[in-house]
């Protein structure tokens, strides 16, 4: 693409760098914010450099957070005992969704992946096990996504939890509901035999 | 969607004002940035800032350029006979792309929509009026889109120039070249039997 103008160039290059996002989407992007006024386009580039620059991590779970122990973390009402370990943030917010979940989080920030370029050291994970060695806590239950590299990630924290005494679990598979079997892919529904619960324990709804 | 953070929520909240990016799209992508080096933020926030401060347009063709005067309009190999009118930068650099065209353009920033509250007066329709008026035009080719607006604005600016001596023409339409013609839809069929051309023509390439 030639452009008749390098600040035009330069806006549609670093838009074109998120995931995503062509150049022909960045250059109408762009485009729009244009024909916009010029307070969408200050607002939209001062929150960017204000979250990047002024993010904070909650001390204690190492979810983003503007305090340094986030609003779960902080709650007295939630049960310290129970830790569920997710990958990000948009994990968090999907188990909060639920309003199933009374107990702590631990964001780890990512997967294991060799692809990536990503390995154990660049994740939480010795924080977890910091935290499982204190023995306050009950039960570890993992909520990371069954792909190779959650699966993966999953079985080096358990391998690292090994010999400390404390019960991990990990989210339910199986299919979903409201979901006919017919259409269910076979791993799904093999899991969803092989981990059958008690008929009346299906029923329960908090 | 709860966010843990305002700074985040604000981040994803100007980000999800951009045409065809929601919460979901918008959270992603904040994610994304927070994941990469602290510059490429920067980087993206500087350069969309700059762009809506320093933003300059052609004073002859009212294109988006760094200089008054653009590029095109600047280059004397151009031909200053001829006029492209169109509505948008993407249109300039798509006909550019073509090489086929060698005469200046007219960007008329939009198009007329009573919808979106964009009349006459938005566009730089009067400013071409001006330049044809000064008598140096030999040909003004329309190159709109041809949906309602497209032909809306054609039609004004066409009735604009009626007393002023100036060719006027518009692009041809017609089945795309490689397209089977069973596939093409009806009007565009029958524009092309109806705006025939004589078959050497046809074998012309530039």
């Amino acid at each position: 693409m030639e452009f008749s103008s390098k600040l035009l160039e330069n806006a549609v290059y670093e838009m074109s760098q998120l995931p995503g996002i062509g150049k022909r989407t960045a250059l109408r992007l762009v485009l729009h914010l244009l024909k916009q006024p010029g307070e969408q386009t200050a607002r939209l580039s001062e929150s960017l450099h204000k979250l990047r620059e002024e993010i904070n991590f909650c001390s204690s779970c190492h979810n983003i957070s503007d305090t340094s122990l986030c609003e779960i973390c902080g709650n007295p009402k939630r049960d310290r005992g129970l830790i569920c370990v997710v990958e990000d943030i948009r994990d968090v917010m999907a188990i909060e969704n639920t309003g199933q979940f009374k107990g702590l989080y631990h964001v780890l920030g990512g997967k294991i992946s060799p692809m990536e370029g990503i390995g154990p050291q660049d994740l939480t994970i010795s924080s977890l096990v910091a935290k499982a060695k204190e023995g306050a806590i009950g039960e570890i239950i993992f909520a990371l996504s069954s792909t190779m590299e959650g699966d993966t990630t999953n079985f080096y924290i358990y391998k690292q939890l090994e010999n400390i005494k404390v019960k991990t679990s990990t989210i339910a598979r199986g299919v979903a509901v409201g979901d006919e079997l017919e259409y269910a892919d076979e791993v799904t529904l093999g899991r969803s035999i092989i981990n059958r619960i008690p008929f009346e324990g299906s029923l329960r709804v908090s």
